[in-house]
């Protein structure tokens, strides 16, 4: 996204007259919409616009108090971001490190815009070399009494906007998910519904599915049935072994987590239910 | 689409406001938005709009006197259908019958709703027995003297409102072109603009390449080069011939023909200058 | 394939040897080996090769006993087919039509060669005038008491090599299986093992998929746990109805099936355990 | 691959008996055949057989040496590699990193095995930090006076065996090609053979395709034109600018380049006139 634009998203019960009061309030502004998506589903309304700020409103909160009219029209609820903002994406992280070093190209090469590491927590050693080497702080948290404690001081101290579970092989507690109130993205190495929980790859082959897949979704205190982002597949052919699968599988991986991170950071994405909207 | 909804497309300059008269113009006439979808490119502004009709107009002539003082104000261009008039789909083939049969099967099995196929024309006679099975009309005309008048003369009398040229493979000339002034669907057997002509495929296993393409585009009066509407794409591997090249292309074919007449048929494509804007 | 080829499948325990035995037997009977294929797994041995008959048997059984002395060395399982023979594709349907459509425009299109249909039978009526269409007899089993019976009297009259089941919504019982021994192949329209049952869609819906499945499988006692043979997916969009999902789901429901039965016809399968190996 | 197994590549005239005297060769030394594949095409007979080494001979030349009877007797070309050798790839590179970061992530993530870079070369200093960070010699040499017997020179210091063309953006002089006689990787940026040379983006927007491509090919002194090796695409929507669709080009780029060298890496690619014989 540009720096010089604003997004919203907006959900409210459908009724006729949303889209022209929203496209009315930015006209006034003399806002120019860049991009306008909208759906309805089981008599709700979402909408995502995107617009050339002109400096209107100096945070998100001021845009916020202007829009308050609106929200309360439609009884809608609005996510309002500024993409001259960075963002800040935490990382946890076990062993396998290729959903990583995929996030640190993508912001290295600038596809991820204004966004920042400020820490990769891992309860293995294995990426500390990774982080040093891109001068990231790196906490070492063994999965001892209390762990989770020390993990939410970390989040505490560098305030992530959102975490990014890059091939972490814990799961995460329901006092750390009512803790970390932000949206926390997972990946999960498997075609969901299908193949939950640690050994996704061994149980594809033993029913001998012809695509491997895998799942970006939002965590949440059941595992792997949370909102889902994003899934790809890749084809495999017969004599592949189990761990030619799983070698092939990064692949998947790693692209389909970059690219829910990319809807994430792009405020493109709206939870309801347990089902989740993504613009395009 | 629903036979009780219309969808409008709209061209104009890009400049603030559009968004908000158009939408404000379907609220005030209780129309109930259920898709909207925007793009801005080279300075221009395009959006698709479909709606819950609520019969305030008795034919597409009425809406558009009721939309002009917009179309004025922008100094835009509209289109505008509503789903509850068919839509008559006029098809031109020659020998292989492989997207024919597809736009029949489609037709049949309601993805395709409200569209009938008044005749079918042909060089050769191959497709006489499937026209006759389906009981449409079916005309023979050989490429001798002045066969594209007799081809213009089945027009006139059927009045189709979109061409689709179903593996038809001869050359529309300019005057047939300048004629016949509605959409005409072309589907031609590579990725464009690799391999114009009458023999990609063969073309495509010389160079080597590892996907074999399709490409539906409008009939232009240059070969080959008109407004592309939909693209696909299908692997190859080593030991492949050319003509189980052919055979696989045909699946490519036919899909990509099937999802560009079936976005015609929805009024989601806009032409500008030699490309398309096409809506999801 | 050429009617001119002949193919075999060889499964064995595997162990040296193996490949320099056929082509040995097959160098010796002066045939010229166009396509080789083998792959290893679980201890086990499949191969097929595929050569220029050179008109060395007049039947399978011919070329079965030539080949004995092999199958007993290497205590392996072989399946013989030579592609001049022509193969007899039966069809159970019920109500939608569209797999059946494309079972039958790839026969009139020639991309399946070689093949007939024997019958259509189907609980319902709706696909009888596609049938009559075809010149295919036609023979509506309605669900009442023994019914089954009726279907294996027709089917013991016209000795299907192979029973394709284009969308028929009941389950086979264990004795209808039990019965004919031959290969059923079924296609499920979910990305199995996710969303067994009658209601795939709605699963997938409601679950959140960004991806929709549909998988070929042969038919076995337990409802959608046979083989798997083919698998494909198509993306879905959010905004999307279950019933607009379902639509664009018989694209991916036909190609699969196309492609399944394809494989089959060119004896490109073998079944190991609840496994297959699909060769190229 | 395992670094138990070696393979080879044989390319000879097509007639019977290939097959046969090869596998019975690798019979008589004890080796284990784990993966064989042909392919006939255009009069010539093309394998590749992967088996267990089983330790027969100590280097490719021994192997060479015995094997040389089946070579004469089918006038054949053999490729012999045994993958407990590693290999040594030299890079490329001008401004953009994402496919050289591609590459060190797949071999520190071992999805390559065995594969060293002995230098990165760059005709600019962006990639100077990242070669740093990962401890490879990194050579600047601008585009002045003879700056191409430097790269030689380079070259014949470290001897890789292969280079990758990391979005490299200059031609390799004939002179260049004629001295370094190996395997040379180039990623170009479009579904060659469309849109050849240095804008191919822009050309693919002002064109209006719906897919864009990348194309991993042996350099040759023709510009793009080298043998294809691999290719991929994806879509783009309508209102995606030049500059978003180099953005989404770069994933598609990463990806076929890593795949193609991952190809030449196994040992799975032959030449043969423009075209090249890809096994799976």
């Amino acid at each position: 996204m540009p720096s010089s634009t604003a997004a919203l998203l907006f959900t409210s019960p459908d009724r006729p007259g949303i889209v022209a009061a929203i496209s009315g309030f930015l006209f006034a502004k003399k806002c120019n919409i860049v991009a306008l998506e909208q759906h309805s589903e089981d008599g709700m309304f979402f909408t995502r616009i995107e617009w050339e700020d002109a400096q209107n409103w100096k945070t998100p909160a001021d845009f916020r108090a202007d829009f308050q009219p609106i929200s309360d029209k439609f009884s809608g609820k609005l996510d309002i971001h500024f993409f001259r903002e960075p963002q800040k994406l935490g990382i946890f992280t076990s062993r396998e490190s290729h959903t990583l070093l995929e996030i640190l190209a993508k912001i290295e090469t600038k596809e991820f815009e204004k966004v920042e590491i400020p820490f990769i927590i891992s309860n293995f050693r294995d990426a500390e070399s990774i982080a040093r080497r891109h001068k990231i702080p790196f906490f070492h948290t063994p999965t001892t009494k209390n762990f989770e404690k020390t993990q939410l001081e970390i989040i505490k101290k560098f305030n992530p906007d959102i975490l990014a579970l890059a091939r972490y092989m814990k799961i995460l507690s329901p006092e750390f998910l009512r803790e970390f109130r932000r949206p926390i993205i997972n990946i999960h190495h498997s075609f969901l519904p299908s193949f939950v929980g640690a050994k996704p790859y061994e149980m594809a082959y033993e029913r001998g599915v012809k695509l491997i897949g895998a799942t970006a979704h939002f965590a949440t205190p059941e595992l792997d049935q949370g909102p889902i982002i994003e899934q790809g597949v890749t084809p495999i052919r017969s004599g592949y072994s189990v761990d030619f699968i799983k070698k092939i599988g990064r692949d998947t991986e790693k692209r389909v987590f970059a690219a829910a991170l990319k809807k994430i950071l792009e405020h493109k994405v709206i939870i309801h239910k347990n089902r989740t909207v993504v613009f395009e």
